[in-house]
């Protein structure tokens, strides 16, 4: 299955207000269907203007290797050359710090992704998962790795 | 000036509305500011996945040249290599058919641009046009040319 | 020898000074020494995004094909397979329309080339031409070829 | 608001001279709009041929994240990573090193950014704020980050 418009748009305007609630810079918010193809986004007045190919990249590289981009963090520390390799395979479409979070259906199959930039990685991720949440599905921001 | 995203996203909702009001196949609508980047975008449910990219290159095509994209479509015919020189030197994003509309201020400058894809050219542009005109915008589509 | 930034700039500035007292179109103007790397460029207000890139491309294609883009019109006619090829041989860096003109010496030497996009092609060529005289150097628009 | 092209060649003409004075190494000087589009460049004599394209990605990248160059210096050092991973996702256009200067209007709002490179990265930055206050407007290095 492949989340729908009306979900994705639910999800991205949560993390949105999820964020201007927390007062944070301003953000772009991508929503991704499991294919890694763009349902909908919105960039805030003043985010760079790479901000919404960072939020697409933390969404399409969590599809992409199959966990929340939170888990690429430490993996990235351990083997670095992989992700240089991986920049290069995935024509920079894996950008592996938090903030690209898995949306996931009631049996656990991944149905899209969510990919926020523009804050710290930490409260990209937050607002994330407070839009999937609110649009009634699951958040998987990937595990940290020790 | 830049269009703002509140603007941004009554444009698009708007373009989509009118779309379902009148039945059409399912669209992909692009929001850009006048340097060409995204604003906003949502793909509705059973549209193609090249629709989104097709709709980025009309609006993105608009602002590139400075007219709008139905503008296009007779000079293509007149001067066929130099839009394969322009898909070129673009790097794709200039697709030569209606839908790709400048959004212009009540001075005549070019704040950004709203590009559709998905049903007929025409239709596309109609949509275009009616989202930003709900926007409280001025649409330019560009002239037919002979 | 290589144009120098002095002459590059002294040629640009008359060929924008010519387009405004024609009255012309916003123009991108872009100046290139002989190893097609840039060496001056300005973009009127208003201009599109694209035409930077577009007079790069003719000036450029000029150096790259060793004759003024004008030359290029015809041939595109008579080969367009074969321009197809060029844009992806030069990644679109080929734009064989009238505005690239090769700036010679008073030996003969290509030392550069000028790329005008934003008017009709004529136009755009009178401009560069105006700008590499003022110069004090010699202008080679290229032949038409029939 | 975009910077115009007025303003764009004082900044520009100002940094050169700045260098001139200091007689610093050949610079490139690139100066963007608020969307990532280049108003204004000169390279002068003797600069390397990639120069344009550094000056152009330190610009380019102060406006892809929304702060001054300088700033991406430190955070570089922490996330070498992240940094891997932008290089790719911007296709090269972020280059994290002082010298890519956020112009900002008098209400603080983002209104383009100059870039500088061929001397050292403080002294390419130095010219790029000379430039930008002499055209009455406010420069944004980015702070050292620690």
């Amino acid at each position: 299955m492949l989340i729908d418009l009306s979900k994705s748009s639910m999800a991205l305007d949560v993390a949105l207000s999820k964020a201007r609630e927390l007062n944070l810079e301003p953000l772009a918010v991508v929503v991704l269907d499991s294919g890694g193809n763009m349902v909908a986004m919105k960039r805030e007045d003043g985010a760079g203007i790479l901000r919404s190919e960072i939020a697409f990249s933390k969404a399409w590289g969590a599809l992409g290797m199959g966990f929340g981009s939170r888990n690429l963090m430490e993996r990235v520390r351990r083997m670095p050359a992989f992700f240089v390799a991986l920049a290069s395979v995935s024509n920079g479409r894996v950008v592996p710090v938090p903030g690209g979070v898995l949306i996931r259906d009631d049996d656990g199959k991944v149905i899209g992704a969510v990919g926020v930039s523009g804050a710290t990685s930490d409260q990209d991720e937050l607002c994330a998962v407070a839009g999937i949440k609110a649009a009634g599905l699951n958040a998987d921001p990937g595990n940290d790795v020790f």
